[in-house]
């Protein structure tokens, strides 16, 4: 993208600023496309996977999870991070199993989201899972949330009235509703 | 929400583990629902806002921008950080102005999003900004982009394909298409 150039930074050096365990902070000194030189700080994020379900008589799978950051409880699609050296496409079908206890036949590739371009490298792959079988979920140590399901036109209402926020799970509900009218198809 | 005892993290004690200027990391520990305690990290962000600037002839006026943590040109609608003790809705028309030169007569207030609710307190509240007139960009120092339009089939075509993969330009242009198709209606 060398026609780019009048956007573009480059690294100078830097490294690690901060690790806590859960986060890690990259800061770096980068060249400007004016030549100058300022300070980048970023997270280092290993990817996500997003997983949504849909029961076969049409019912979406959703979770209630606390979310300490914001001290509230937000309805979210089944997520979470890709282990390290893990395939995407395992990690969301491990994350739908642990979470929701559901195992699925038939999986789909929909999209890849990017949900915090100024400060993180944080990639989200989206996936759509049919042909599902409840079982039992295992959650991790530490993990709490419940389960529950709604209609597609539930979610875009509760899109459209802010009762649900999440990026991730907006994202969702917009892209199921265009495969649900049958305007867009995947793969 | 006490009825979501069952879900909820209380704060034990906790603060700033990490102040780099641009990000602010805090650690605190909680009780989980089980009595257990453990630590979250995460980003105390002051928020943000997003514009989507629909010209007269309804094209949709967007800007091409490097974003360093994945070292790429991302696709996006102007949006900006909130300033201290600013108006969300002042920050809205301060950003359009600074970033595209644009200013416009006629403001709604469309959606709040979180966009990162396992590690940020981050939300962006989306406004559609009509009634636009050219003029001169003021870019922060050290800001570099270039804006360009868009018809809305062409952001929706870049949505489906992959083109367009930030959280805040997806959803914005998804609820373009719903206002458009009139399935939606603002305040």
């Amino acid at each position: 993208m060398s026609n780019d150039a009048h956007l573009e930074e480059v690294k100078v050096d830097g490294g690690i600023a901060y690790d806590g365990g859960f986060l890690k902070i990259h800061k770096d000194h980068v060249r400007l496309p004016n030549g100058a030189v300022t300070s980048r700080e970023y997270i280092r994020h290993p990817g996500a996977v997003v997983v949504l379900p849909v029961l076969d008589d049409g019912r979406i799978l959703l979770e209630r999870q606390f979310r300490y950051p914001n001290s509230q409880v937000f309805i979210e699609f089944p997520a979470g991070k890709i282990d390290e050296g893990e395939d995407p496409f395992d990690s969301a079908k491990r994350e739908l199993e642990e979470e929701t206890g559901y195992t699925a036949t038939d999986w789909q590739f929909v999209a890849t989201i990017h949900n915090a371009i100024a400060y993180s490298d944080e990639h989200l792959d989206l996936y759509l899972a049919r042909g599902l079988t409840k079982g039992e979920a295992k959650l991790d140590e530490g993990e709490f949330l419940e389960c529950f399901t709604a209609t597609l036109d539930e979610l875009l209402e509760w899109v459209r009235t802010g009762r649900i926020t999440d990026v991730k799970t907006i994202i969702g509900t917009f892209w199921l509703d265009k495969l649900h009218r049958g305007d867009w198809k995947l793969g």
